[in-house]
């Protein structure tokens, strides 16, 4: 796994993810990468200089600022370990049924990061996984974020709402968010821009919520949608 | 300008954008395109039937879904156009500091879309324009939402301040969205990921406003971050 710019970097040298090496660009000025450099002589984590060409061939999408990293793969969460409540807050998950762009999942992840959700459950058939792009576009946030993978979302809706957690799925058609209590323990399911949540998935769960909309098209990005649900989850619990 | 994809394409007929040609995938099925061809007989537009290595090579990002459409270049909007009130509601417009993805950009123009906001002021210099790109990813959004561009964001927000619309410029440092009192003509400031608003923009602004945040890594991409700013307008203004 390669993590590319200063920023990225930095946080998965401060998360859980193993880096095993890190390269920058030999032309940078050091002062640059000052605080990374020190990173590495910290975690005894080998470093080196190499000139652009060399850096943007290994590069895979060409933005890495003049840093990059080798990572071991993503390590995914157990489920359990997202049911640990932080200071006896109220349990928050999110759970991706059907996003397929690296780009919302990461956005998706740097959401969970900025409300304390505890944690993001993925489908395993039916979603990406955590690919260098949702790490690059996740800012660090996947260094932090537990996430778990699941072959079964149904099954796991099952198993959360057995341990009290209640479960909302997001639909055009559900209750507004505003009229909506989202304290307590709960999990959001959230489904592809195309299709939404699953029919079996939405009927699986405990309620269905949504946003209202008040323009032409009324179609929101996933990841701008779960921003919205969440940051009213975290409104309502601060209250 | 090439508009690609079935709801893309359907919204730019329906929206203000003018269409000169429409084509579509000769070997797909012709009821996926009904509605379509319709749209196209009603406003005399005319239309033929390509094969896809054709059509893959109009296309721009391969994604045309077997139609595209070709239309004038985007037209803005005046500055004035955009605070016209739509049915005695508080004006609410979004200006663009330094917006510069193209991506973001349709992201935000979305959420403009579905909390019924006036309109996006984007800045000439600072921001990228309404590419194609865009226009696509707003899923048809640009036809609708009005967004007029300027060459000089400062001069904007004292032309604004002067009729009395309250400016707020978004910034970690500002004060909380949940204890600021969102009703009222306003205009909300929105800066680049990076780099946020401008200094002086953010001076010239009535007040700065921030959501909370509980992470480690606390940084929102910019059209989730547009989007859970303008639905606290839009829940505030609803009570």
């Amino acid at each position: 796994m390669i993590i590319e710019g200063k920023n990225a970097v930095i946080e998965s040298l401060k998360g859980d993810i193993t880096i095993e090496k890190v390269m920058f660009l030999k032309s940078a000025p050091n002062s640059n990468f000052d605080s990374i450099i020190t990173l590495c002589k910290e975690q005894n984590i080998p470093y080196n200089f190499l000139d652009k060409y060399a850096l943007d061939r290994i590069s895979p999408t060409g933005k890495h600022q003049g840093v990059l990293a080798f990572g071991t793969d993503f390590v995914y969460s157990e489920l359990d370990d997202l049911l640990v409540k932080k200071d006896n807050e109220y349990l928050l998950l999110i759970l991706l049924d059907g996003i397929e762009d690296p780009h919302n999942l990461g956005a998706i992840v740097r959401v969970a990061d900025c409300v304390g959700a505890n944690g993001i459950i993925i489908s395993k058939h039916r979603c990406c996984g955590v690919t260098d792009t949702a790490i690059k576009v996740s800012s660090g946030a996947c260094s932090y974020v537990k996430i778990a993978k699941v072959n079964n979302l149904n099954d796991t809706i099952r198993d959360l709402k057995e341990k009290g957690i209640f479960v909302y799925a997001t639909d055009m058609a559900g209750e507004s968010i505003y009229k909506t209590n989202l304290c307590g323990d709960i999990a959001i399911v959230i489904g592809s821009e195309g299709e939404g949540v699953h029919t079996l998935t939405q009927k699986l769960s405990d309620a269905t919520i949504s946003l209202p909309q008040k323009g032409k098209i009324n179609s929101l990005n996933a990841s701008v949608a779960t921003g919205v649900v969440l940051y009213e989850c975290l409104r309502q619990r601060s209250k």
